[in-house]
C-alpha cells in the first residue's frame, strides 16, 4: 500500500508550506490545488468556483439560478461535488506515495492508514504569517482574526459534512505540530525521520 | 541555555517510555522518579507519600493529623511541597540538557523554552498498555477506564494549581504524539531529528 501523508492545517499555520517541503524532501507527489484542477476537469465547473468548497460553507457556492431555500437541490448538488472530489483523492492515493493537503483527505483515505499530521499555531503567529503572505495588501489584526476564525469555522463545518470526526481533535491526528516558535524548514528532517519510523511500525 | 525536553503524558500512552528512550538516544539526563527522590531528601517526607502528589488530589495526601476541612493549613502545606518541587526542577534544568517527565515541568520551566511534547493515545490502547504493565495482576476494562479517567482528572487538576494553562491543550504543547498505532521505539529517531531542528530554529 502507498504511503499517504495527510496535512490538516489551521489557516496561517504554515501547513501548506510544511506539506510541500515534506513532499520535496521525500521526493513524492504533493497534492493541493491539483485536486481542484482535476475536479474542474471532471465536473466541468470552474476552478475558482471549486477552490473554495472545502474552505467555505458550500451553500455560498450554490449557483444562484438554483437558489431556493426550501429545496433539497443544494444538498444533492453539494454531495455530488464532494463525492467527485473524494473519488479523485482516492485515485491519487492509489497512484503513488503522496502528501495531500486539506480536503479532509485523512478521513476519506482512512483505509489507507495515512500518517495524519495536524499543523497549528497561536493566533498572533497565524496573523503574522497571513500578513507576510499578503505583502503589499496587509490588513489590520482585527480583520485577519475575523477571517481566520471564519475559515476555521468553515473547515470544521466541512469536516462535519465529510465524516463524523472532529477537526483538530488530537485523537483524529497522529502527530500535531505547533509552528508558533519555529521555521517550517527546520523541522522537515525531523518529520522525514518520523514518518519513516511511523510507517515501519505500522506494518 | 540547556536544552530541556518536557514530556506530559496521558496514563497508558507510553509517555514515560518515550521520554526514557529519547533521553537515552540523545545521551542526556532523564528525570522522573529522581525528582521525587530529591524532594524526599529536601523535605524529609517519604518518597511513597510524595510520589502521588502530581498524580492525585493533594488533599488526599494531607497528613491525617492536620485534617480540618475549615483550615487553610492543607493549602499552605501543599503549596510548600509544590514550591520545593519546582525549585528542584529548576535546579535540574540548570545542570544540563535533560528530559523531564510530568510534574508540569513545561510550565515551571517556561523561561527555558523547553520543547514541550504531549503523548496521548486512544482509550483502548491506553487500557491495553496498562494491562501489559500489570502482567499477572490484570484488571477489567471497566476498572482500567475508571482508573485512567480519574488519573487524567487529577493531572489536569494539578496543572490548574501550578499555572493557568490547560492540560493537553494543543496551544500549550509544541508537539503532540499519538501512540495508538505504533511502537514507541520506532519513532525515537524521528523525535531526535525533530528536537534538533526545533532547538536550532528557536535560537
Amino acid at each position: 500500500m502507498n504511503r499517504i501523508i495527510t496535512i490538516s492545517r489551521e489557516l496561517g499555520s504554515g501547513g501548506r508550506e510544511l506539506g510541500k517541503r515534506l513532499a520535496e524532501a521525500l521526493d513524492i507527489a504533493y497534492y493541493d490545488k491539483e485536486i481542484v484542477e482535476a475536479l474542474a476537469q471532471k465536473s466541468g465547473l470552474a476552478e475558482e468556483y471549486l477552490e473554495g468548497i472545502s474552505e467555505k460553507r458550500i451553500s455560498f457556492y450554490y449557483p444562484i439560478t438554483y437558489s431556493n431555500s426550501f429545496s433539497l437541490e443544494p444538498i444533492r448538488y453539494q454531495n455530488n461535488i464532494m463525492a467527485q472530489q473524494n473519488e479523485i483523492i482516492k485515485e491519487l492515493a492509489e497512484k503513488s506515495d503522496c502528501v495531500i493537503v486539506g480536503r479532509a483527505a485523512d478521513v476519506i483515505l482512512a483505509d489507507y492508514h495515512p500518517l495524519r499530521i495536524f499543523v497549528y499555531a497561536e493566533m498572533a503567529a497565524r496573523i503574522e504569517r497571513c500578513r507576510r503572505r499578503d505583502h503589499g495588501h496587509e490588513r489590520t489584526d482585527w480583520e485577519y482574526k475575523k477571517f481566520i476564525k471564519a475559515t476555521d469555522r468553515n473547515r470544521s463545518h466541512y469536516r462535519d459534512l465529510i465524516g463524523d470526526r472532529e477537526w483538530g481533535n488530537p485523537l483524529t491526528c497522529d502527530l500535531m505540530v505547533n509552528t508558533t516558535n519555529i521555521s517550517i524548514k527546520s523541522i522537515i528532517p525531523g518529520l522525514v525521520a518520523y514518518q519513516e519510523g511511523y510507517f515501519q511500525s505500522l506494518k
